[in-house]
């Protein structure tokens, strides 16, 4: 039996390191667990924004300039909302709003999330293995001086602008690690779990939320690499550096030594902050900032190499 | 307190006739039944074609070519469907998704299916009241040769093929008349009923199948006057005499008079049949067949004049 890695993602940072992780192992080598926070229903579609941008990225199909949705995206749909008048906060791209209707589809059939993202996968023509962290509902709500605000309303609808007090991952405590994500941490050759460079808040920690996920992470055998998200003091995509400082945490490189200290072996953090690294064990440091395809793939060499040689150590 | 004029319509044929009233009468003399037994969810799209027909044909925004849908309508959601493999039997214009987006939103906001048409026909410019017949479910199922099948299963998704044996409308025992429909056959001023040239069997009788609305017409002291959409033995569009010959039932131009002999005082027969009306009672020829906007308002006011007759008479 050949080696098997767990991989837990976010949006467009995570699904890149997906993407090089899927560049260089077999699809049956692979599981990525995606972050189901984010996901929420609109107008009644049922959109799951961080599973989608990693099928995206894997199908070679994202759209590189918005850091979300389609390539060759069209807006029919959307310029008709609007000039109904109905509500438009949350753009829907036409190829988007297929693939929602194609899930809404699949789950009055009465497939679980885990098999509706099987499907998904395959009509985008991924092969690797990309689930849902729990085929539960697991919401993320912001706690802000504008007061409780669903995660969309708050990141989309509001553009993240209100003042974060707190986080609360409603439905977490009756969530189960989606089958997949249970049989990756389970499988006899296991060798090496990645943490992506996602948000910890808004993506790493809505999965780690779970009963028992971070237990076993924590006594898995398998050695655990995170790859910082920050780089420089900042979030190179998306509002992490600014909950951060909401929150009273310093946005530093190290945050996932910080946060997540207790089951990751090693934390990887941009060559920009190789200052911070220099004398603290369990941090590395190499080019984690991934503008290209290669990148990606060179990002997730790395990874697996430290992952060998930790499992060697 | 002036004249107040109802109007039964199904699609096409009878949104034509709708928007030749429409021309003619302000908005507060006319009120638009429209039949519900083809509404149905498709993807989790609630989609109401006859009430949607009625809406783009008054603002002027229905697709000429097509007989149904938008104009200048654009396509970016079903290529997507078909390339993800999602069901493609029923045609989804993006503008049509928009606005079956915005009825589920409507719906979701807790409006009737009476004051969600009101909130439509505003987004789309329409200044007559169009209600649907009924605000609780009614659906129309067929009875073929291939079994029991959903109206738009049947019509679209089989292209009317089977041979059909019956036709139940289900949920029709419950169904009420919507506000404004109980509201126009109440009106102290009520001068008219127009039944509109659509199919008997698809669009009218679904109606009629309401509790107490065949006896309300029959005993409405408004006269009743009921346009054929058999023409040559033939149905202008659709499957009229298809169904009709299926159903045993001669598919002639004084099929109206024959359905509905007990509440039509009128029935208008196009120039075409004009044979069959010689010495016949209570029929009357007229150019029935709306090719322009002008054919639509010469044919309502047809009606409106016959109706005015018959009020005199």
């Amino acid at each position: 039996m050949s080696k098997h890695y767990l991989a837990l993602s976010g949006g467009v940072g995570g699904a890149k390191l997906a993407d090089g992780l899927a560049q260089l192992l077999p699809p049956e080598q692979l599981t990525i667990a995606v972050n189901v926070g984010d996901d929420f229903e609109h107008l009644g579609l049922p959109v799951w924004p961080d599973l989608d941008t990693v099928l995206y990225t894997l199908a070679g199909k994202a759209n590189p300039e918005l850091g979300w949705g389609r390539a060759g995206e069209s807006w029919g749909v959307m310029e008709e909302l609007r000039a109904l008048g109905a509500p438009d906060w949350f753009l829907l791209g036409d190829k988007d709003v297929a693939l929602h209707l194609l899930r809404r589809h699949l789950l009055e059939e009465g497939l679980s999330h885990s098999e509706v993202a099987v499907q998904l996968a395959r009509s985008l023509g991924v092969e690797h293995q990309v689930a849902p962290v729990t085929d539960q509902p697991l919401r993320t709500l912001v706690d802000t001086d504008e007061g409780r605000l669903e995660f969309q309303r708050y990141f989309v609808g509001r553009r993240a602008e209100p003042i974060l007090k707190g986080l609360t991952y409603a439905g977490a405590e009756q969530a189960r690690l989606s089958p997949a994500v249970a049989a990756a941490l389970q499988h006899p050759q296991l060798a090496g779990i990645i943490i992506c460079p996602s948000n910890p808040y808004l993506s790493v920690m809505p999965m780690l939320a779970i009963p028992g996920f971070r237990e076993a992470l924590q006594s898995s055998p398998a050695p655990v690499i995170a790859v910082s998200p920050i780089v420089g003091g900042v979030a190179l995509k998306g509002p992490a550096a600014k909950i951060m400082q909401e929150l009273g945490v310093e946005p530093r490189a190290t945050i996932t030594a910080d946060l997540y200290g207790d089951f990751v072996d090693l934390s990887l953090i941009d060559t920009t902050d190789a200052a911070i690294a220099e004398g603290v064990s369990g941090v590395a440091v190499a080019p984690t900032v991934m503008r290209t395809r290669e990148d990606r793939r060179a990002l997730a060499d790395t990874c697996l190499q430290a992952l060998q040689s930790l499992q060697q150590g």
